[in-house]
C-alpha cells in the first residue's frame, strides 16, 4: 500500500521527540496498521512553508502550542480533509466547537490524546472504551508541575516557592510557571474531558480554577499530621439533572484514596461509572516523549482507520453551585470572644463545623477548623465575611477536603 | 444508516448483562458510532439456530464460554465475514493464531477487551495506544478471586479455606474455584496480554503458573510485619535478546510499589515501555456488569470501523529461567546444624541469602529465610535439595519477592 504522508508542524521539543520516535518506529506502524508513514515536510517558525506542506500531506501533526496559528492550520487542514492530531490542550478547550466542524465538513479525524494526561490513554478510554457508557464523573491529578510542587512540600517541609524553583531547575515547571500553578493548565485539559465524558459542549470560561501559589507549609503540616495528602484536582462530574460541574481546586484527600499515592510529576485521572465503578489511570505527565509516543498512538489509530467517535448531543447546564468540605485556617488574635463570632458568621450562612483546633497562643495564635460538606456558596459567603474581621491577622486560607475514605 | 445487527451467543450471567445494557446504551451507540445496533437473535444451550443468527448478523457476540462450541461459532462468523466481539479469554489464550488467520480470511475483525481485566481496557491500550511502542513488561493483578481471598486473608487473618468461602457466599468465587485460585485463569490472561504487548505468538503452555492454594495465614504475618503485601502477579516481560517470559505466581511486593494498594476484587495492570515509563490501570475485576461494559466498548469500535490492528511478526524465544528474589519458610527441628546444613545447599546452588530469622523453639521452631535475587533454576535446585531434608517437619514454603522500591 501506498505511503501515508504526514505533514509535522513544529520544531520545538515535543516536534523534535515525535520526529525521532517516528523515525525509530515507522516500521512499527506500519505493521500495526498496514501503512508506512513518512514525513512530507515540517513546518519551523523560520522555516517551511505550511500551503505546501498542506498540500502534500494526508494528515497533519500539529505541534506548534499556542492559539495562533495553530488554530488556522488544524481548522483549513480538517477542511480540506486532512486528518489532524495535535497535543494542543489550550486549542481544543478553546476552540474545540469550530475544529469538530471543520472536521466533519471535510470528512477528516480529529485526535488528541497527547493534550491530556500525557502517555496516559485517558481520552482514547473516555472516547472508545466508555464511549457508550454514562459517565458521571472524571477527575484526577491532570498537572504534572503543580503535583510535583506539593509533594516535595509535603517530603521536604520547602516553601512553595523553594518547590517552584527546584521544579524549574529540573524541568518540571517553565520559566512563567503562571499556567501550571495557577490551574489554567488543568482547567483546559478538564474542559476537555468534560466535553467527551458528557458529550456537551464545555468552554473553558464554564470550568473555574484555582492554583497552588497560596499553600503555606503549614497547610501541608496539618496535612502529615493527619494523614492527608494535597493534590490540585481537576473534577468533572454530573451534580443533578442536567447540570455537570468542572472546576480545579487544590484539596486534601484522606488516606486511601486512590490518587493519595500519586507523587512527583505523575498525573492519575479516575473515571466513575454505575457499569464500571471506577476505572484509575496514573503515569508520567506530559515530558517530550511521552507526548510524543501518544501523538504516534493516535497516528496509528488515524491510519488503522477508526473514526473518533465525537458526538455531542446533550446540552447540560454548567451547575452554579455545589457541595464540598473546607479546611479552614486563621490566623486570630488570641482572646476571648474570637472563636464564638467566627462560629456565629459560619452559622448564620449555615456551614457545620465538624473539628475546631487552636494552636499557639498570642501572636502565634492559629484556629485550624473543618467544615462538614456544605453550599460553596454559602461557604463563599461566609468567608468573604470572616476576612473582613479586624481580629485576623492575615488573610484567611481556605482547601477543600474530599472525605470519602476508600477501602 | 442502517441498524447493525448484533447475534448474541451465550444467555448466562454476562449474556444477560449485555442484553440490559445493549437496550439500555443503543441511542447512545448510535449516536457515537453512527449506526444503531439491534439483537438479531440471541443462541441459549436450549434455543436459537446458530445458523440462523449467523446469516442474519453482521457483528457475533460471543458470550457462551468455554472452548466447544464457542471456537466453531466464532471461527465459522469470521471466516464468513462477520465480526466477532467475545469475552472468552480461554478462547483466545489456547486458539488464538486460528481465529486471527479466520479474521483475516473473513476481512473481518476480532475484539476481545472483556476476556481480560473487567472494565480496565488495557486491550486497547496495549494494542492501539501503545500499539507502535516497543513493550518492556506488562504486568499486574488479573485475577479478582485470589486477590479478594489473600486481602481478606491479611486484613481479618482469616485462613485459605475460610477467606475463599468467604469469596464464595459473595460471588468473587465460583463453587469450582480451581481455575481461579490455581492461577490457570490468569495464565490465559497473560498469555493474551504478552502476545499482544510483544506481537509474538504466545501459548498458554509458555506460561508456567502458581497458585495460592499453599498460602498460609504465618506467610501473610510475615509480610504484615514487614509491610508487605501478598499478590497473585502475571508477569510478561522481555528478559534477553529475543527472549521473553511471561509467568503467574504469589509474590511479595514492598510498600510504595504501585500494585501494593490493589485491595479486594479489584484488577490492576502496569505496561512499561522507554518512551512512557510506566502506566499503571486499576478498576474491579470481570463481574458481569463490567464485562457487559468491556464489550459495548468493543461494539462501538466495530461499528465505528477501526481496525483491531494486530500483527505478529516476531518470534521472541520463551525464556528457560529468570531471576528473582524469595522468601522461604521451613518449619524445622530446633536443633544445632539445622541452618548451616540449609545454608551449605543454598551456597552449592550459588543462592545467597539476605536475611535469616529464627521464629519460635522446639516444635515451633521456623525458620524465616529471603534470598537475593537468583536464577529460579538454582533457586528451585536448591528447594528440591532442601525438601528432603530429615529435620523439616513439613514441606518448604517458597514465595517470590519483588524487591525495587518505588518512590
Amino acid at each position: 500500500m501506498q505511503d501515508v504522508k504526514v505533514g509535522i508542524l513544529g520544531k520545538g521539543t515535543v516536534g523534535g521527540a515525535f520526529r525521532k520516535l517516528l523515525n525509530e518506529r515507522a516500521e512499527m506502524v506500519e505493521e500495526v496498521s498496514g501503512r508506512r508513514p513518512k514525513v512530507s515536510g515540517v513546518l519551523s517558525s523560520r522555516k517551511g512553508d505550511f500551503d505546501r506542506i498542506l498540500a502534500r500531506s494526508d494528515i497533519i501533526v500539529e505541534l506548534i502550542g499556542g492559539l495562533e496559528p495553530a488554530r488556522e492550520y488544524v481548522t483549513r487542514s480538517l477542511t480540506e480533509g486532512r486528518h489532524v492530531i495535535t497535543a494542543n490542550k489550550q486549542l481544543i478547550a478553546q476552540h474545540g466547537d469550530e475544529l469538530v466542524a471543520a472536521a466533519r465538513r471535510g470528512g477528516a479525524q480529529l485526535r488528541f490524546e497527547a493534550a491530556v494526561a500525557g502517555a496516559i490513554p485517558v481520552i482514547r478510554v473516555v472516547q472508545e472504551s466508555l464511549g457508550a457508557i454514562p459517565i458521571e464523573k472524571v477527575f484526577g491529578i491532570v498537572n504534572g508541575t503543580t503535583n510535583y510542587i506539593l509533594t516535595e512540600m509535603a517530603r521536604g517541609g520547602l516553601s512553595y516557592d523553594e518547590a517552584l524553583a527546584q521544579a524549574q531547575a529540573l524541568g518540571y515547571a517553565e520559566a512563567d510557571p503562571t499556567e501550571d500553578v495557577g490551574g489554567a493548565d488543568a482547567a483546559a485539559k478538564m474542559a476537555i474531558l468534560a466535553r467527551l465524558a458528557f458529550g456537551s459542549p464545555v468552554r473553558l470560561r464554564d470550568v473555574p480554577f484555582e492554583g497552588i501559589e497560596r499553600i503555606k507549609p503549614d497547610d501541608l503540616a496539618y496535612a502529615k499530621e493527619l494523614g492527608l495528602s494535597l493534590k490540585l484536582l481537576g473534577v468533572a462530574e454530573r451534580v443533578g439533572d442536567g447540570e455537570i460541574s468542572v472546576r480545579v481546586f487544590p484539596c486534601f484527600l484522606y488516606p486511601g484514596h486512590p490518587l493519595a499515592p500519586i507523587e512527583g510529576p505523575f498525573n492519575a485521572v479516575m473515571v466513575e461509572a454505575p457499569a464500571i465503578t471506577e476505572i484509575t489511570m496514573s503515569g508520567p505527565g506530559a515530558g517530550g516523549i511521552e507526548t510524543a509516543s501518544a501523538v504516534l498512538g493516535d497516528l496509528v489509530s488515524v491510519i488503522g482507520g477508526g473514526s473518533p467517535l465525537f458526538e455531542e448531543n446533550s446540552r447540560l447546564r454548567i451547575a452554579k453551585d455545589v457541595e464540598m468540605a473546607f479546611y479552614l485556617h486563621l490566623e486570630v488574635d488570641d482572646r476571648p470572644g474570637v472563636l464564638a463570632r467566627i462560629a456565629e458568621i459560619l452559622g448564620d450562612n449555615s456551614v457545620s463545623v465538624r473539628s475546631v483546633v487552636q494552636r499557639g497562643a498570642g501572636d502565634e495564635a492559629q484556629l485550624i477548623m473543618v467544615m462538614h460538606p456544605v453550599s460553596e456558596r454559602r461557604f463563599n459567603a461566609a468567608l468573604k465575611r470572616i476576612a473582613k474581621l479586624r481580629f485576623l491577622r492575615s488573610p484567611p486560607r481556605a482547601i477543600r477536603v474530599i472525605e470519602e475514605e476508600f477501602t
